[in-house]
């Protein structure tokens, strides 16, 4: 399960091939703009839900022509599901990576997992809050790829937590069933996320810190 | 607070005088449109979003023609509060009466409140589970009348679920900090309503239930 958090996303613009230090300089001008209206597109869709992002509305907010969009991405579901990939690989820098690189597997790499999703939250690095919370409460109960891809990884996200709290499990770190607490783990997270980012009240964010040390046995 | 949860929505169309036994027949044949018109809009927005309900896609979800439906909201937002108000009232219906009416204050009340709530996402009483947290969703970091009602509302039921917990603290049926104990209650109820629609996985929901009970004792 690491490697489906840490790995590609389904798809993925190929990267041109790196020369030494020369990642930054050899990326594609059409590699900046997609990254660019990604950017974009990622906050638009915390504030006006994934239904918001189409090819007019990007082009309008990065001063793009609408046709230089509509080449990089061919249509609003394309846009949609880079949107998802763009907005995994921002959670996966802010979030998980931190966690993987500080801390070894179990009950630590848990409990600065939980931390670092709430600090994610509590910075708004997207206006309105985790991108997979709102594009989750969004898809549920519709079809499709859009619906798909928001799901797949947000089963990404919960079946590390689950690896994660098995391995402190495992390795005798915590006593309680560690499917019945991942599970609540990852639950406290999304609803403490919805109602600080509804009242823009932060110290729900610290409610939800309370709740995790509690659990993790802090 | 009980007040808030049970009383009248923030504005509601008048109700004609209601006579002995004839509170149904005298229902005005406007208030009937109204209605109808309310809970194809509360089913809609669970699906796709407030801003998906529109005076024209409610016209053609209940083959009523535009112009009616305009006569009897008179703007996109007027309708939007007013299908927040009718979810409010199923939600009170569903969830917060049955606990009223078979419950005395305190844990049992926090427990059956809970339950219910589980039962209404479960039964998908709305097509994408529950109304508040959907729309709280989409509306967190917006700003405006519609955000507002959500928030309002959102609010009552926090408050609702506190109060229940510091009754039942009061009567030394729980010794956990109340204020804790009710953003967690709250927090694991959005969180599963969320994860059980979008993967439409209602183990997810008995997950829930056992996260209650124990944080209950019962």
């Amino acid at each position: 399960m690491l490697s489906s958090m840490k790995g590609s996303p389904t798809r993925q613009t190929p990267a041109p091939p790196p020369g030494p230090g020369r990642e930054r300089r050899t990326r594609a001008p059409g590699d900046r703009s997609r990254a660019r209206v990604l950017e974009h597109a990622a906050a638009l869709a915390t504030l006006e839900g994934l239904d918001g992002v189409s090819i007019a509305r990007l082009a309008a907010a990065t001063g793009m022509p609408k046709s230089s969009v509509y080449v990089l991405f061919g249509s609003k579901e394309e846009l949609q599901l880079a949107t998802i990939d763009a907005a995994r690989a921002s959670f996966i820098r802010h979030v998980v990576t931190p966690a993987l690189a500080t801390t070894a597997p179990g009950r630590q790499r848990l409990q600065r997992l939980c931390d670092g999703y709430l600090d994610y939250v509590e910075q708004r690095i997207f206006p309105g809050g985790c991108f997979f919370v709102t594009a989750a409460a969004e898809m549920g109960g519709r079809h499709g790829p859009v619906r798909d891809r928001v799901a797949l990884y947000q089963n990404q996200w919960r079946q590390f937590l689950s690896d994660t709290t098995r391995d402190a499990h495992a390795a005798h770190e915590l006593t309680t069933d560690p499917d019945q607490l991942s599970f609540e783990l990852g639950a406290i997270l999304a609803g403490s996320d919805i109602a600080a980012v509804l009242h823009d009240d932060n110290t729900i964010i610290d409610r939800a810190r309370q709740a995790i040390r509690t659990r993790l046995g802090a």
